[in-house]
């Protein structure tokens, strides 16, 4: 035990009768289940005492401005015990969760859902229930707080990250990665509160795992304690020696699933087995709970709204700092997400600066341009996972580590699902524009944390190299043929794969003026020929456009995406030269074409036939080719050979566009 | 030490000069290395000790017959080191790997490809590269070599499964999945090489890791000894060890990557910075080897030959055991992958006793027909991610523990990425059948080593349940809308989704007989309406088929799957009410329907207006609709509440088709 005084945050007086503030979340988590029919009562009853405990006595946050930007944050990273999210946000104040809203539980469209849908205004700050992502996304949330304390000082960023974590996303590959690097990154401000129930869906943890856990965290350089997890005093302890300790912590806390009702605590059931009116009932005499649903006796109303007084005291004074603070208009703008003033004039010379003439790989073209905007938007946080040389978007930054929190790359180590759940909590805690880096034949490992982005819509930049058979004799492994498609195919996620160095500066400006979604750039390792100058508008914009019209007549139209569209010019020349007038229309970006007016759409499309021309698969493609249209591409899945070869032996080249014309055309 | 007798395989004479086997493999790849202008020098120079001694002394194989059922089974999960393998196999005397292929390396449809793609008779057992995936296939063949065992005695399976592992391979989370479940399931003979070579393509693995990875292991109950990784004695030695100990082993192997190139030896470069011609001649005076390039000694291929006599050796006396050996007719079977007899009768028997006249999830028909086939294929081994209530394929089989080897269900954890390539490792292996079962929504996680089988072609079903928006209140984090149309993009993927409980037993049946790749099952949480009754031909082979005419003319096609099957009905019977007909076309398999011959399609599709009904994206339905034909489906992402809510809210009602109908026909 250590002594008050020495510990950060002093502890609430001992008035606050903390178990019944954490019954209180007990009963209507209860309470709401029942009402709504079902739910998961394990963690909510199970993780009542200690949710009550951090926010009586620990958590800093202020539920009348729940945007404060030094507020804790906290993850619910086993969402399907959104019960006790809920409980708490309402219990603490958050206008958002009224009794309405959780008697409206898992209803459509309830700020209640049945996992944690993201609504900072009502104190969600992220959503989680696929296992795993959200101790990933605190992760990010940790180091976004590092890097900005680094930046803005103590005094206006200084706050922890708390995640509510379940065995389940420590069973999860992306858990272990968030716990090897959060250890590596020393992210001594990130606490994971470990409901350490013995219970998982299927029974008994021991049916699929025997490790030792807190062993498996101090391998990785955690800082570890473990807890009775409804012994309030101790936990409290435990809390105040991990704010203390450099380390991250993990608090193993000890509970019994659903505690409180008779017929299920301790028991496979607990987990979200359907509750019946008796177990309110008898849960209410069990707990000597002696109030009617939904109602919290005025006592412990009060505790609660006091205890929340710290965090309101605590803005007050973080108000005041930021006032004379000589760095608070950078602060503001970074924290709105704002582009710096002469945005577009940044934009255009930096597309001017990576327009070359001689052919360029579209991702050295990225990698200049992440390059020239480390100086005008600091706010980049650039991750990659072990891919520095081949994708080259470190150049002059700085790397971020345990000893140095102002750099601006994250060496992620080869853990990419990790990365791109890091990247949704960075963009969710805010104040910083994550940008992953790798190949894309990892987007697929990357794939659930980019679907969390996007149904977010959060504004993080995925950016690919190796997009396709151009990885050459790597092979097929790591040659994507079907991975545009299934990232055409998500909702809300804009995929761009440019054609040239031009066309990836466009790309990039759409995707840091995008605040609502998510980016994904598509980019080739082997070198792209120039098609475009600067000094056009960005015609990236509309999805697609005619980048050469024939001389005369269309007679054709060829459609290309990426690198085929240098491939797509060639066969016009070709067949200009045979008097057949080819159109090229560059496509990088299919989301932004589908929302132009229609048309605009069938002024580039036109009515000539099409030859579409992409080194993938063609699925997805008959949205803009008509049956009687053509498509150049892959057939399946690539193979082991010299990009050229590869080129070549698919037939992705200019005779061969060149014959299909002919075949189309009749001649 | 431990005495030689008590080690399970005595060790070779002490006439074989490992060191100068270990050498041979070095310059191999090396030399071919530089003959292909490039690759990864790093793993075969810094492995070559630790190969050599595995083959040498201990590894049970015999290249004369690479497909020998008992045969140590060899994974290289660092799979950019693929020469390592390569050079392994030419000088084992594997007939598919002469010089002239280690000529090849990295060209056009060569066995040694960039990275290792699987060619059992080559002695590459599987395709790796993409990190992680190797190590956690490995679990998955020591899961089968276990249930084999259990199955048929020891006498004829009892083999070992080794992985090369990279430090990439433990960084990812599903290698770490890999080592929590290895380490509960007891898997004694499963032994990982590491290759500790403190360097990734970074640079110094302390940029993006410092936890204690032994201690990793330790934690998670496995046998960990750390050796020189070029002491070949010390190798040996551990290897010894690994064989005697029944928990799985990890030796960790302190190596120098690209050992003997004086140049890039222990440093970034040496993991695949480009070769010059001098790096070899350097490193041929500095290891002393005076051979010219592609030249190996007669003395050192003799004792290379000498080695591979022992896994000779050892199959003559299994091949004497197979021949009286009471169940080698099944052991037979179950190694072809044949069905059993009576097959089609199997089907028809249980595709009778799913049918039923209510409404029924189809993956619950789908956890019948599995229990009903636990009988007829015990070969079948299913594997679930801690989600035995709701998608019920347990059942009457028993687990697959530590302690119990004969199960054929494996209670895999909340780790899905690692049943993936588990199921993967499985049918590499042989003799079994690996069936996944999990929610829709974490095949998202699955998806890179679902990936791997199709590449591979491996017949491995992959179950889903919770397929749409019909998941209901736990809400969009957990309902596939893009998830069909990401799969379908995915080349030799079968992605079935079937209207009730006859089209679930149709798809199990082509899923068990389909010998060259993988399927994909989406099954409803939600009851689906019972639209086939059994008795008739499969009509799922070919993908799609007019499962209902109407009454007379064809005014309209409805083209829908799954659970829109039995709503197409419906709307089918309203619509001939106002006197237009309509014909329903259920479409459980694309992939099946576009190989079909084009008459067929036509005459299935029709030429009146269509009208497509999926609780999905509509992406990838231009295939099957002409523009001025309707989708009735997504928009985006789903929302959080009861699934019939969701399906009126989202339009996917009679109704709407009814009024999509009208719009359509111009009534």
């Amino acid at each position: 035990m250590i002594p008050d005084t020495e510990l950060p945050i002093p502890a609430n007086g001992p008035g606050a009768d903390v178990q019944a503030m954490a019954d209180a979340i007990r009963f209507l988590a209860l309470d709401s289940i029942l009402n709504a029919g079902e739910g998961h009562q394990g963690v909510p009853l199970g993780m009542a005492e200690i949710a009550a405990t951090l926010y009586a006595r620990h958590l800093k946050a202020n539920p009348k401005d729940p945007l404060w930007p030094d507020r804790d944050r906290v993850v619910l990273s086993n969402g399907h015990g959104s019960m006790l999210l809920y409980a708490l946000l309402h219990l603490a104040g958050y206008d958002h969760v009224t009794v309405d809203a959780l008697k409206s539980f898992r209803k459509l469209y309830s700020v209640c859902a049945g996992h944690p849908e993201i609504e900072q205004e009502a104190g969600i700050e992220i959503t989680t229930g696929l296992l795993g992502q959200g101790i990933a996304c605190a992760v990010g949330m940790a180091v976004a707080e590092q890097r900005l304390a680094a930046e803005f000082g103590a005094g206006l960023v200084d706050h922890r990250t708390w995640a509510f974590v379940g065995d389940g996303c420590l069973q999860e590959g992306i858990g272990q990665e968030a716990i090897s690097l959060a250890g590596h990154l020393r992210l001594g401000k990130l606490t994971f509160l470990w409901d350490d129930n013995h219970i998982t869906d299927d029974g008994d943890t021991a049916l699929s795992i025997s490790e030792d856990v807190p062993e498996r965290f101090r391998a990785a350089g955690w800082h570890v304690q473990a807890v009775d997890g409804h012994d309030i005093g101790a936990i409290d302890v435990a809390m105040r020696m991990a704010m203390l300790d450099p380390r991250p912590s993990i608090i193993a806390c000890r509970t019994v699933i659903a505690r409180g009702i008779p017929r299920l605590q301790g028991k496979r059931g607990g987990h979200s087995a359907p509750l019946v009116p008796g177990d309110a009932d008898e849960a209410r005499v069990a707990r000597g709970w002696h109030h009617p649903p939904f109602e919290v006796p005025a006592a412990v109303r009060a505790d609660w709204a006091r205890a929340m007084t710290r965090g309101a005291a605590a803005q007050a004074a973080w108000t005041e700092r930021l006032a004379t603070h000589p760095q608070a208009a950078a602060f503001r703008r970074w924290k709105a997400g704002a582009l710096p003033e002469d945005w577009d004039g940044i934009v255009a010379r930096l597309t001017r600066e990576v327009a070359t003439a001689e052919p360029h790989p579209t991702i050295a073209a990225s990698g200049e341009i992440c390059d020239a905007l480390a100086g005008h938007l600091p706010e980049t946080l650039v991750l990659c996972a072990d891919l520095e040389a081949p994708t080259d978007h470190k150049r002059s930054r700085a790397a971020f580590t345990s000893a140095e929190r102002a750099g601006s790359y994250v060496h992620c180590g080869v853990r990419e699902h990790l990365m791109g759940a890091m990247a949704d909590g960075i963009a969710a805690h805010g104040g910083l524009r994550p940008i992953n880096v790798t190949y894309l034949a990892f987007a697929d490992y990357e794939r659930p944390a980019m679907r969390m982005a996007a149904l977010m819509g959060l504004p993080a930049l995925f950016v690919f190299s190796h997009d396709s058979i151009g990885v050459g004799s790597n092979g097929p492994t790591h040659q994507p043929v079907e991975i545009l498609a299934s990232f055409r195919a998500m909702p809300n996620m804009r995929v761009f794969r440019p054609a040239d160095a031009v066309e990836t500066a466009e790309a990039w400006a759409i995707a840091l003026e995008t605040r609502d979604g998510p980016s994904l750039l598509a980019l080739s390792k082997q070198p792209a020929e120039q098609v475009r100058s600067p000094g056009a508008a960005n015609l990236t914009r509309r999805g697609a456009y005619v980048l050469s019209e024939p001389g005369c007549r269309r007679d054709l139209t060829l459609i290309a995406t990426g690198t085929e569209v240098g491939l797509a010019m060639r066969a016009q020349r070709a067949l200009a030269g045979q008097g057949i007038g080819a159109a090229v229309v560059s496509m990088p970006c299919w989301e932004l074409f589908e929302a132009q007016e229609p048309e605009y759409r069938e002024a580039v499309l036109g009515t000539a036939p099409r030859i579409a021309i992409e080194a993938a698969l063609s699925f997805g493609w008959d949205r803009w080719l008509r049956p009687a249209d053509r498509f150049i591409g892959m057939q399946g899945f690539g193979a082991s050979a010299r990009a050229d070869v590869l080129y070549d032996h698919f037939g992705l080249t200019e005779a061969s566009i060149v014959a299909t014309a002919h075949g189309l055309l009749g001649r």
